[in-house]
Parts: C-alpha cells; structure tokens; sequence
C-alpha cells in the first residue's frame, strides 16, 4: 500500500529546520509495511500546497500532510485544503470549545487566529478529539488525507496513536515487509562496498541498502513476502552472511545506540565505569547517561580540560605532562588509571587529544587523540588520528571509546584504527 | 530566482535517515537570495526519479539533486538522468582517471560499480574535476541541474565552492532579500503568539516566521526590495520592535547557540568557568567544548553522578546529602562551590535532579532539577521543573543552566521558571 507525505512550512523551504516530520512518519510507515514514494516540502504558499495536494501521485492510497495547523501567521492550511480539495471551511464547535478550554488552562484568552484554528474543510473528521492536540482526515476520491500538526512531538503523537493504527486497519491485506538493520562502526566505505559485492547472489531477493551516518555506517536488509515466518527466516538468513563477513564490526542489529549496547553489556558483566575527558569535555559522558537506568553502572567523570585539573583531580603527575605532553599515551593512561581510582569503578577510560581547528603540531596535528584504557588487570592506550572538524573530532573520540569498552566486554580485539 | 531541490534515497523514504542535504542547500539557497519552492525526496526507484526530474515547477530555472552518485548497488541516477532528461551515458575519461587515482591511492582495485560511477549523460559538465568528490550539471530548456553526490560532506562542500557561487553568477538580477534569525530562550509559544499579535502593522512588509526548535524558539524576519541599504535599515527596524517586547529572552541574533554566546561573554568579561553535572552526564561541558578556543575559559568539569562521587570529589558534605538529598537546593550550591574551589575558576555552575523515566517521587517528580550558581561573591540555586522525555530534560537543564550564565553576565535576572 502507497502514500506520500506532504510537509508545510517556510523553515523547510529556506533551510531553517530539517523535515524530521516526514523522516518520522516516513520510518514509522515503513516499519508498518506501508511505503512512501514521495515527500514533497513546500513552503506557506498558497499556490505550492495546493499544487502539491492537488497532484497527489496516482499510485497514493494516503497522505500525511504536515505543518500549518498552528496560531500563527502562517498557519493558512485549513484554508488551502479547502480551496485545493474542493471543500469549504466550517467552524467545528467541538474544536472550538477545545480551543476555548485549552486557553483558559493556559491563563490566556481567545484571539481571532485562535477562533481560526477551529475551522475545518467540510468532511473532515477530527483526530483525537478529546486530546490535546488535534488534527483532522478527509477522504477525496479513495485518498485517505490526514492533516498533522508541524510541532513535531504533538505530529508523532498523532501519528503513532491515530494515523498509523487506523491505516493498517484499512488497508488489511498488506503483504510482509519486514526490514533489518545492522550498524557498524570502524569500516570504511570502499570495505562496505566490497562487501556488498561479495553477498551478490547471497541476498534471497532481499534489497540491500547502505547508509553512511558518521561516524557509524548502517546496512538494512529488506525482504517482502506473503508469509511473516518465511520472511523472518530469510532476513535471518541474509543478515548472518553480512555478519560472517563483517563480524565485529556490528555493534548493534536494531536501533539502538553505541550507548545503549555498552550499558546493556556493562549491566550483564556487572561492571562500572566511569571516564575522564579532555577533548571530548564531557561528551562521552553525556552518550552513556542519555540511557535509563546508567546510574547502575556510570560512576561519573572528570572532565579535565586544563593541565592543572588533570594533576588536580586525576593524579596525572606534573612530571608526565611537562615530558610527553597533555596529549600523550602516557597522560591517557594516568587519566584512566586516575579516573577508576577516584571513582572506585571497575574500568576507567580516559581521551585526550586535539579537537581543533586549532592546537595542532607536526607531530600532532589535529584530530590526534590518544585514549587510554584501565582495569583491575591492565591499563594500556592507542594513538589514533580522526579527520573532520571540531564537532567530527569529538564525535568519532566519543564512539571508538565507547567501541573499546564494547570489545572489550566481547572479548574481541580493540580497533588500531578506521 | 526560483528552484528546487530534488533528493534521492531509500533512506529517505523509509524514515532511515533525515533529509539534512535538502535542509542544508535550502537554507544556502536562502541565504542568498534564492528561494526555493519545492523539496521533493524519492526513494531509489526508477520511475520516481524520472518523474521528479520531468516534472520540474514551471517557474523552476535550477534544480539541485543529492544522491545516488556513489558506488553501491542503489546507485543508478546517471542511468535515469540520462533516460529522463533524454541524454545518453558516455563514459567520461576524465571521470574514469579520476577514480582510477583515487581507488589506487587507497590501495583497492577498480570493480564495475567503480567504472559505473564514470558514466556520464550527454552534455554533462563536470563539477570539482581535480577534486576529490565530483557532481556534475547540465542544462535542459533553459533549468539548471546540478547532480551532487548524497554524502553530506561532499554535497556541501560542491554545493558551497561550485553550485552556489555559479548560480549567483548566471543569476545576476536578484532583488535583494534579507533574513534576520533571533533565537530566544524562556518564553512559552502563546506569549510569542502575542508577540506576533502586537507586530501586527510594524512590520514593514517583511515576512515573520516563527519555528520551535525545541527547547528554543525562532522567529525570522525577511524582507526584499531592490536596494540593499534600505532592506537593512528596515530589518533593523523590525528586529527594534521585536526586540522591544521580548528583551532579554533573546540569546542570539544570528546562527550562534547559546554555547557560542556564553563563550563570546566569557571571554569578553575575562571571566572562566567550571561546571558539576550529575543529571545533565556531561552535556553542559559537551557544549561548552563545541566551541573553537573554549579551553580559554572552560577549566573542566566533574560529572557526579554517583552520590559518593559528589563528595569525593566535590567536597558535597554526606549530611547534606542525607538531611536534604542529592537532588536539593543545598547539594546544588554545595556543588557549585566545590567545582568552583575545585577548578579554581571565577564561576561554578552545578545541576543535579531526576532525568527519568525512573527516581521520581511525589515531591520531587521526574523534571525535578536544582542549578546552583557560585562566584566570588554569591552562592544561590533555583528549583525548576522540566517537561518531557530523559533527552529533552537533559537538554533543557543545559540550556537553562547556560542561560543562567549568559544572563548573569549581561547583569540580566535569572529566569524563575519556563
């Protein structure tokens, strides 16, 4: 079953805000076995939304029109829809008394382009009308229409609570797609490549796709069928060819983060951890806490952005820092050794390095990182070299770290670079 | 001059990945005064792609397309470029030399998805030839295509060294047209709504756009005319009005964040700062270090997130922490002056509260968080209560903890609630 999405709005047209709308709606609907072949972004433009609602593609069964539904100037939506699908603007007294209710909790008081809010396209039903925020359908012509809000939690609501489950009760007889996704970290793209070039004939009809997401590189692997088991079965059986190919290199076969996959591991092996960071100034911290739940296993950090905050608080001898540099195996790894023993945590991980633009040495030009590893039994570390800008630098830092504490919960051996 | 941008990908329309090279390109396209209409995303998929390219807006005179350039097996946009646009593939040599070089440098060999990559539809100029990544455009009934790959880093890099200065090159006449961006922080949507209400009339025929970008808003102001003075002196005229009413909830006027401004303050003032991050994991130190030269005033950071590691090593008092608990107005300001101390910097700053999903109660709910604040001169800390999911409490407490900074050091009052 086909459809496309339409998002509304200047801040699309003219580069202020990324459409995360239509990417959100677009994965959802995937994930459902629904697929989109379009996305049409046009800006608060009589004539454009019109020309898009108008030249909807044949093959579209629906339609999620999102933005312009809101109180400002140019919220105009209602009265396009109107004009472009041939159906006049009524005030819907249930929405205005939404409306009026929804003002005066908020203390305020009713205002003309709030009074328009409340008008809608005749036929149009209204999507949770007892909710918070709305949003209404209307069918022309076998095309199912739903119109969303451009606020991007209150459109993912009513998307996931409303559109979604009744699409998929109108449209029954889907057939089976199921996708898979697999996400590596450390592999560059000519390697992927190859690859790809060696599942050729290995694939059951499946449709492979590749996704650069720096620093990470995501596989999907998608298979159509008429019966789920069968499908799954094949998906299983693709997705083990890529895995005996890139092996470790797979940090996680489903949405979840780097981070996630290291708090998962760290929770299992009843370890904790805790990081000391210079370069990244708190980054890798940030990537472990954005996970529920990582007070159980994330002692804390230290972010040691001055020389002296690394004598101060890690033990970091002077000694060390005047000899081989802030920025240095050895520094890495009395960070590391510093941070486990003033966290008392099992492992402790330390960076150190030159994020940019500016700092950078013959010797140690930019985007040189050292990160420094200790355990009860060890304590080592590695010089890598990233490319890109500051934000690139950090970001890669903040990953292959992550990277070492996953291998090394696996048991498998740390990257030497990417 | 109107255009349009088409990008390609099943990563778009499956919801893999956000369309950011549309949203990049538009917002370049903008900013020089060339409007875009229409973004239209479709999936690797013949018939799409051809459609798009011939039904190109009427008023359309350059079109930009991203992806589909490289060298997997969803690449196929020369072939339909060609079939679309009825212009046959040749073999470009010195496309092929190029890549040749390239694939030797990185010690691979040539594959057939490489010699793929130098096939080139008749008529095709070649964009970036002794560079490393390369697009190509060409010119159909007076509309400009230019072919860019999808990789977000070699699409603008093209786009900003080739298509856009050759654009404004052919296009000469343009009307000027100004965009002012003004982010404020604080203040909810209906209060901006009211805003917007009181411009009414004091506008001067510039457009205003209002978009929340969570937890900040955005307001642009473009105007056109014909003479470039003129349309900035009314931009400012606006921007005055504007200004006006919402003071001091402005952080920025331009494309800085919030990390940028409070950098800029710092170092105009002289002033460093240090920062104590329980619920925030490191974030507040993350986008301190975003910005280039930070380590001037960033002294470092301690990231407690463990109860023993806020009095090990921010010297909080256990009794504090036993009387009032860790997420209190006391371990706050205890907090704030132990990294003060600690880092020996002019401000602390600490934060400490409950992120959720889990550890809230009836008296402190999930959204609790405590800042506290140190100088030389003062101690204090304010209770605020945050909406929404983990990430978005994150977010928000880094914001507003910055925020306190900023204003601080403009000698603006603290914002109580938001």
């Amino acid at each position: 079953m086909k459809g496309e999405i339409i998002t509304i709005g200047n801040e699309l047209t003219t580069g202020r805000t990324p459409d995360l709308n239509s990417w959100y709606a677009a994965g959802k609907l995937a994930a459902s076995g629904l697929s989109v072949t379009r996305v049409t972004s046009v800006g608060d433009d009589e004539e454009m939304v019109s020309h898009a609602l108008k030249t909807v593609f044949e093959s579209s069964r629906f339609v999620i029109v999102t933005g312009g539904l809101g109180s400002t100037d140019d919220d105009m939506t209602c009265r396009i829809v109107a004009n472009a699908l041939d159906r006049p603007l009524y005030p819907d007294h249930q929405m205005l008394e939404k409306i009026k209710a929804h003002v005066k909790a908020r203390g305020a008081e009713m205002t003309p382009p709030l009074h328009k809010m409340a008008l809608l396209p005749e036929g149009a039903i209204m999507i949770n009308p007892s909710g918070d925020t709305c949003g209404f359908s209307l069918t022309k012509k076998d095309v199912r229409f739903y119109f969303l809000p451009g606020v991007p939690d209150q459109m993912r609501h009513l998307m996931d609570k409303f559109v979604l489950p009744e699409l998929l009760s109108l449209y029954e007889t889907l057939p089976v797609v199921r996708q898979r996704l697999i996400k590596l970290y450390g592999l560059s793209e000519p390697r992927i490549a190859e690859i790809f070039e060696k599942l050729q004939g290995k694939q059951m009809g499946a449709v492979l796709g590749f996704y650069p997401h720096f620093p990470e590189n995501h596989i999907t692997i998608s298979l159509q069928g008429e019966d789920e088991p069968i499908v799954i079965a094949e998906l299983d059986q693709v997705q083990a060819e890529i895995m005996s190919l890139v092996g470790n290199y797979v940090f996680s076969t489903g949405n979840q983060e780097m981070e996630e996959v290291v708090g998962r591991l760290l929770t299992e092996r009843g370890k904790t951890i805790s990081v000391a960071e210079s370069c990244t100034g708190g980054l890798i911290g940030h990537r472990l806490t954005n996970v529920p739940g990582s007070s159980d296993y994330f002692c804390g950090g230290v972010v040691s952005y001055s020389n002296q905050s690394k004598i101060d608080l890690l033990e970091v001898s002077a000694e060390t820092i005047k000899r081989y540099g802030a920025v240095s195996d050895e520094t890495a790894q009395e960070m590391a050794r510093g941070i486990r023993e003033r966290m008392n945590s099992d492992l402790g991980l330390a960076v150190t390095g030159i994020a940019g633009p500016d700092g950078g040495s013959k010797d140690k030009p930019v985007g040189t990182v050292y990160i420094g590893f200790c355990s009860a039994e060890e304590v080592f570390s590695r010089r890598y070299r990233f490319w890109g800008r500051r934000k690139q630098i950090k970001l890669n830092t903040s990953m292959m770290t992550l990277d070492w504490v996953r291998r090394y919960l696996n048991g498998d051996p740390i990257l030497s670079g990417i």
